[in-house]
């Protein structure tokens, strides 16, 4: 069988940098052609970013894209690369442009080039669009209607771009097409678990196509969305050949023996379940027979290191990519905002975390030394400006009592957070958890303020995992474990009254956070929540609460999605709705 | 001709709000018993509300949307409407579930039910569903595959919803089923001049499908979106015969006069342009015939009047939807928040409307002065507390200076209108302009904070010219123009630093408003825009400044869309962008 090296190009793009994105690819083509292969491909829209929502209608973004992926052939060309067939994922403008109110502007598409010997030899438009979920793809590109099968090495390698595999079709359509190979280029975001059914995925589908199938994904983040890599190689059995590393750029290199292309079959030439089969041979001629390297397959993380590993990405690139290069938060000494500052220390370096304490009359005496703990095992610093005089100026004008009490501590220390990070450039980060952004337990222009909110997907059950975790994954390097133990063993509390406890307000967060997986992330009505054991008042309790703090999670920060359904681009609800479920 | 009295029933309907939508719809069908109506037609999702966003997915919500209709049916029977027949909009669940990857969670539909005797009839599924703009359809909804004519007083109606009549199709098969009128279910926001495009569409549908056409609109504000009303019916020529009034609720009833139920040519009953055509005989006996009425065609607001009411009824929406009794603004003295002020007192009243005065070292005898002239024009409550102790406060701790001392200003007058809002229950209002909002001239957390933003999609230009506006149609009423005239003609200043004027750091407004039309509105890219006449320095900077200020506009609160695209629904933008136009 005709052997090929193919590289799949595991890359961290940045959303309209057109110009930084076709550098990285070039690295990587550079890469790929001193390591012998074949064959590159690089993942969905890597040229402009993704997701650009609505920078899909600019003309100007169109045409810069497509101008882009011409200059890339012409760059490979002039370095002597012209003999390596390059696929990239870019933004260009449909063929033919559908005469149809709701058409997006100027037609844009989501499209794979395929490059070679200096020019584009053919292209691919995504055929499948999705729109659920955080994808918003019928608003934003017009769909294709060919499949391309192109011959490289004498191999048939056909071509899709991410959820034209999770739909049925296109890899039906590579099976008519009998291609040996199907290539996937994708933007496929994190989400707890996917990597086990990406590999699923990739495997029924090759077994259906009876091809061996390359998914080469984006990783990094971009404002909601991290993108966590996993690319990876199945055989027409499914079985798994190579898997490159999670959360981080690799150049995953692999050789295979695939069929030779064979004459297709008259009636699969032109077309397939609606689509148009087009063919472009690049190559006829398998490549010289060599000896082939073993193929890696990169350690996985466990389901909570996965998860903090999104996090500290998501948070790592919202900061870089965003021109800034420190971060800043208030140090309550709280699981929440401790955990925030371990992470932040993971992305950043601690010489770039700035921690903020701000006791008032009810901070207790270990808020302050659990602060100082995390400070001093991690090297982030740690400033204390109290409160107490800012209070009372206000109160003397104000006379506030009750919950407008409470909240006006918690604005004061924003206040102080925003005036030091205008003074410094540091990016004001929000610690808030999933579960108070679910209830609401948090003061809006208080402790939700910031450019970045990194655990809002992280219910409070997990927060405390996480906590653990990480102070295990320390243990296990033989470092100092960055939370302080009493952190994470203390009872919550917010500090805005004497006493006061999370409990007083909340149900207990195993409960609570049980009853929001299920009104949030499932969907669920009050009535099937119930059904599923939980006591009626508490849901009716929870259910409310999260009815009512919509308008609260409108003005949040974003923050990097890490379970099925995030506050955010995932779930969008009305903040008007009189909606109440009936018990 | 057989005779039809036809009920348009324009009303306000609350999102979430099955029980009390139901009493709107029963109480418009008594009415239009009351007024001898034979048929009755509500809006698009009039028993739901509408745009209900993720809340379609929501079994439990589904069930009771299709229970609310069950039971509206049984009502009127057992109110002795039996014999009226009503069309209204509502959610539904599929009638054939699609098995794909992607179809909303359990399958809902935006449907139209017909009601008669006690039952549903029949039932319309919306064909074409809108994924553009502020619409999110594909998202939310299956689509139907039938064309519904229904018989009644021996006059074939067709039903169409919305997007139906805005692509080519349904009205199509109206015509090739040969029915004699058109009724369509509308929920179609406001946007300047929509009216005009609307009877347009009607007309055009009319004379294409060659039957009347008769088109019901939701009214009322739903958070960002405004309905405006509107309802209309045209002939089978296109000619206007009645509209009913912009903006209020309006039972508007109409007699006509429409062809005889044909029997169908045999192609006609079954397929059209890939729709089964379903047929239905209420009654087929032309009804006892009687003295026509003459229609009414209620007067149109100006331009300038229809965007000032749409601001108006979204406010005042949004404060009662949500629970809302009183609104509180901070007071400056500047064009903007006095606009504010004087809309608020049109939507709420005097009496539920306070302005906060909060005077600094910067403050200008004439900020005050102003202020008091509004309240005193307006009888709005005004209360004044200065800054000073608070920030002498703040700057013991801090010693910021700069763009942080100015932004500190900002934030503490923030803190205390939430401290009110918290202890009084008030609304926020937060008084920023569109211009602002673009060009990122607000400070985060200061004076961009807030429950709702009545004037954000006004551009400043438009702000003085709404002012000048409500004072000239208060000199028409003989009435005290509201805004005083200084406040209008005095330069713009934010008065954060001595001398202070907003053209320190922004071109002047008009040219500003017109670079930011073709920029944001109009999505062209900045060579198209210096093409178009304006120097290429300014251009480069507005450009600059309304693509970094993406995450300002994030977390500002929702205002009333009376624009073509609105920062929001309307232009979804990353904030993490490295896109940049080269000039």
């Amino acid at each position: 069988m005709p052997q090929l090296r193919l590289a799949l190009a595991q890359v961290n793009a940045r959303v309209g940098d057109l110009d930084g994105n076709a550098e990285i690819a070039l690295a990587s083509c550079r890469e790929a052609a001193a390591r012998d292969a074949h064959l590159v491909v690089l993942p969905e829209m890597m040229l402009t970013g993704y997701p650009i929502e609505d920078l899909a209608y600019r003309a100007s973004f169109i045409a810069a894209s497509q101008q882009a992926v011409d200059d890339l052939a012409s760059r490979l060309d002039a370095d002597g690369l012209g003999d390596l067939v390059v696929v990239v994922g870019h933004l260009a403008r449909a063929k033919h442009i559908p005469d149809k109110l709701g058409t997006p502007k100027n037609a844009p598409t989501n499209s794979a080039s395929v490059i070679h010997n200096g020019t584009v030899v053919t292209r691919y438009d995504k055929h499948h669009l999705p729109n659920y979920g955080v994808f918003d793809e019928f608003r934003h590109f017009v769909s294709g209607d060919e499949t391309q099968v192109v011959q490289i090495g004498g191999i048939d390698v056909a071509i899709a771009i991410c959820e034209d595999i999770w739909q049925d079709g296109p890899s039906a359509a590579a099976d008519a097409a009998e291609a040996g190979l199907l290539v996937v280029l994708n933007g496929s975001p994190f989400e707890a678990a996917k990597d086990d059914e990406r590999l699923d995925l990739c495997a029924r589908r090759a077994r259906d196509g009876d091809c061996a199938l390359a998914y080469v994904n984006l990783v990094g983040g971009q404002d909601e969305l991290v993108f966590d890599g996993d690319s990876l190689v199945v055989d027409s059995a499914g079985e798994l050949v190579a898997r490159a590393a999670q959360f981080e750029p690799e150049l995953l290199v692999v050789d295979l023996d695939l069929p030779a292309a064979t004459a297709p079959m008259p009636d699969h030439d032109t077309m397939f379940e609606g689509l148009r089969v087009e063919r472009t041979v690049v190559s006829a001629e398998p490549f010289a027979p060599y000896e082939p390297q073993e193929p890696t397959v990169a350690e996985r993380w466990d389901d909570l290191g996965e998860r903090y590993q999104a996090i500290v990405l998501g948070l790592r690139d919202y900061v870089a990519k965003n021109g800034f290069t420190s971060v800043l938060m208030g140090l309550s000494g709280g699981i929440d905002s401790t955990l925030v500052g371990a992470i932040a220390v993971d992305a950043l370096g601690p010489a770039h975390v700035f921690g903020v304490s701000n006791p008032s009359e009810w901070s207790s005496e270990h808020s302050r030394s659990d602060a100082a703990e995390l400070a001093e095992r991690t090297g982030l610093r740690l400033d204390t400006i109290p409160i107490a005089p800012i209070f009372d100026a206000y109160q003397e004008a104000l006379k506030l009592d009750g919950l407008a009490e409470e909240n006006l501590q918690a604005r004061i220390r924003a206040v102080i957070w925003m005036g030091l990070s205008n003074q410094h450039g540091h990016l004001v980060l929000a610690c808030g958890n999933k579960s108070e952004l679910a209830t609401g337990y948090s003061t809006i222009y208080g402790d939700a303020v910031g450019g970045y909110a990194p655990i809002k997907d992280v219910p409070k059950t997990l927060v405390w995992e996480l906590a653990r975790w990480r102070n295990a994954w320390a243990g296990e390097r033989g470092e100092m474990p960055p939370i302080p133990e009493n952190t994470i063993t203390k009872p919550p509390s917010a500090e805005l009254r004497p006493g006061q406890l999370d409990t007083d307000s909340l149900p207990p967060y195993d409960l609570l956070d049980a009853v929001l997986d299920a009104y949030v992330e499932r969907d669920l009505g009050s009535a099937e929540v119930i059904a599923e054991g939980f006591d009626a008042a508490i849901v009716e309790k929870v259910v409310t609460l999260v009815d009512k703090a919509e308008y609260k999670r409108r003005q949040y920060p974003p923050g990097p999605k890490i379970s099925k359904r995030n506050f955010g681009r995932d779930r969008r609800v009305p903040i008007t709705n009189l909606w109440r479920e009936d018990l």
